[in-house]
C-alpha cells in the first residue's frame, strides 16, 4: 500500500502557498495545568471555510486534469468537505455537486451553497448516492478523504505544527474518515518517529477503530455522534493504511466529554471549536489518553463550523 | 500634556517580549465581502488573560519601585484590567487588590480570584472605594486606564497591527476608559498620519464622545450598556489627551448592533469576542462607520471574556 512521502507533502504545501491560511498554533496554559502538560492548539478552526478541509481538496484538485475539471467535480459529505469542494472547485473555475446527508448541519448547507456548490440532500447512503450521479453525470469524484493527494495535503497542516512546536512530544487528532490524521502522521513520522501521534474517534463513529481490529476498512450501519464532522461511516483503504503504519494509539469519547470539551475550548481559548474538533481535547480531559506528566501535547482543531442554534444548545 | 512617544511603545515592546503572546491578525472575508471592505481582525481575544489589558499593566509593573511593589497594588476594574492586573502582579511576585463593581462578569470576578487577586465587590462609586483602600492599606494605584506606561504598553498592539497589515487605511477600537485606543493610534499615527483611528463607545456609555464634546474629562452618573469592557463612567486625562490628538472620529453604537455583531465574529470568525470587542465589527456593520469602499480595514477584537450563560442568552 502507497503512503504519502514527505517530499509530496512538501510538494502540497508549495501547490497552496497564497491561497490558504498558515493557521497559527497557541498555548492552551490554563488547561495545559490542570492537565499537568504543556498544552498547544493548532488553530485550523481559522483556515478558510473554517476547517482544514481545503488543504487537501486544494491539492487535489490542482493535480486533476483539464478534461476532468472539464466534466465538474462531485464529493460526499457531512459537511466539511463538502464547504472545502464548493470553494475549490470555485477557486478552480470549476463545477461542483455536494451529496450531503438530509441530516446535515443547516450552516454547512447553507456555506456549500454559499461557495456556490449545488447540494443534494439524501436520507440514503451518501457513497451510493454519490457514486450514480457520478457515473450519470459523467462527473469527476473527488473524495472526501481517501486519496493520496488530500492525504498529502493535510499533511501541511503537521508541518506547520511542527515548525511552531518543534519540541511536541504527542499530536492528537480527530479521526472521521481519517484523512487529517493520515496527513498529518506521516509529517510528524518523517520528521521524528518519537513523536506519539494519537487519534480519537466518538464512541459512536468507530469505523477507524473497528477497521484497524479487523485489519480491512469497515462500514458502520449507522453512525450516532454529535460529533458530525468525525461521523464517518467507514474507514478508507489509503486512510486506514496510513493510520496502520503511523498511528501509535486510538482511543474513543462519549459525546458527553466532546460538549464538556467545546465549552471549555470556548470559555477558556477564545475559540470555536467544533465536536470534531473539541474530540482531542475531551481524549485528555475524560482520561482516555493520558501523556506523561509534563510533556508538550498538540491537538489539532480541525475546525469550528457549528450551527448557532446548536451552539445554543450545548452551552 | 504629554502624549506617549513611538521609542516609548518601542521601548515597552521590549519590556512585554517574552512575557505576552504577539498576536495574529486574521482576515474576515466574508464580512469584508458584504461590507466591501477588506477587513482584519487583530485577535487581542488570544491574549494573556483573554484581552489585550496585560500589555499596558505589565508595562506598568514593569516600571514601579521596588518600594511600590512591596506595599502591593491596586485597582478597579469591571473585568479586564482585575484579571490582567492580578496575573502580572503574581508574574511579579506582588500581591494585587481588586476593587469590582458588585454585578461584574462572574468569570471575570473568579479568574482575578484565580490569578491570586484579593477582590472586593461593591455597588458603590468603584473609584472612591478603590482609593479609599489605597489610602487605608497604603497599596500602590495601578490606574486601569488613564497612565501614560499602560498607553504605551497598549500601543504594541498598534505595532504589531501595523507588521501584520502595513498597508492597513483605517483602524477600529472600541473605547471604554480609551487606553487601548490612545496606545493604538500614538503607534499608528507615528507610522502613518494619514491611517485614520476611529473610536467606538456604547450608546450607554459615552463618557468620551461626552469628554471630546466637553474639552475635559466627563464623569456618568450611571452607565447602561451591554459591553461591560466599555462601561468605564468617565474618561482619563491622559486617555483624552491622546483621543484628541490622535483620533480621527469617534462614533456610538447601540447594544443590539453588539450583539449581532458578536454572533457574526463567532459563527463567520469561530472566535469568540466579547461586546466590548465586537463593538468595532457592530460599527462598520451598523453603518455608523463607514470607510471608503474596497479600502483596508483592521478591527482590535480587544478581548474575549465571555460568561457562558451570558453568551448562551445573547446567541
Amino acid at each position: 500500500m502507497t503512503l504519502v512521502t514527505l517530499p509530496q507533502i512538501i510538494a502540497a504545501r508549495e501547490t497552496l502557498s497564497g491561497h490558504l491560511h498558515r493557521t497559527p498554533t497557541v498555548t492552551a496554559t490554563y488547561l495545559g495545568q490542570q492537565l499537568d502538560l504543556k498544552l498547544y492548539f493548532k488553530l485550523e478552526l481559522l483556515q478558510k471555510t473554517g476547517s482544514f478541509k481545503p488543504r487537501g481538496v486544494l491539492n487535489r484538485m490542482h493535480h486533476l486534469s483539464a478534461e476532468e475539471k472539464a466534466r465538474g467535480v462531485i464529493t460526499l459529505s457531512a459537511g466539511n468537505a463538502a464547504q472545502a469542494v464548493a470553494w475549490a472547485a470555485r477557486q478552480a473555475g470549476v463545477s461542483a455537486t455536494v451529496v450531503m446527508p438530509a441530516g446535515a448541519v443547516q450552516s454547512k448547507v447553507e456555506a456549500t451553497r454559499g461557495y456556490g456548490g449545488a447540494v443534494i440532500q439524501t436520507a440514503e447512503s451518501l457513497l451510493d448516492t454519490c457514486l450514480a450521479i457520478q457515473r450519470e453525470r459523467n462527473l469527476t469524484l473527488v473524495h472526501p478523504f481517501d486519496d493520496l493527494y488530500l492525504i498529502a495535503g493535510h499533511g501541511t497542516a503537521g508541518l506547520e505544527l511542527l515548525e511552531d512546536v518543534p519540541q511536541v512530544d504527542a499530536v492528537i487528532v480527530g479521526v472521521g474518515g481519517g484523512g487529517l490524521i493520515s496527513g498529518v502522521a506521516a509529517a510528524v513520522k518523517a520528521h521524528n518517529p518519537a513523536i506519539q501521534v494519537i487519534g480519537v474517534e466518538p464512541e459512536g463513529a468507530s469505523a477507524m477503530t473497528q477497521s484497524l481490529a479487523k485489519g480491512e476498512p469497515v462500514s458502520l450501519s449507522s453512525v450516532n455522534t454529535i460529533a458530525d464532522g468525525l461521523a464517518a461511516p467507514f474507514a478508507g483503504v489509503h486512510t486506514l493504511a496510513h493510520v496502520q503504519a503511523y498511528v501509535d494509539e486510538m482511543v474513543l469519547v462519549p459525546d458527553t466529554a466532546i460538549i464538556e470539551a467545546m465549552g471549555l475550548i470556548l470559555e477558556r481559548c477564545k475559540v470555536l471549536a467544533e465536536p470534531a474538533a473539541a474530540s482531542t481535547l475531551a481524549a485528555l480531559w475524560s482520561g482516555a489518553v493520558k501523556p506523561t506528566p509534563g510533556s508538550t501535547v498538540a491537538c489539532i482543531l480541525s475546525g469550528g463550523n457549528v450551527d448557532r442554534a446548536a451552539l445554543k444548545r450545548l452551552l
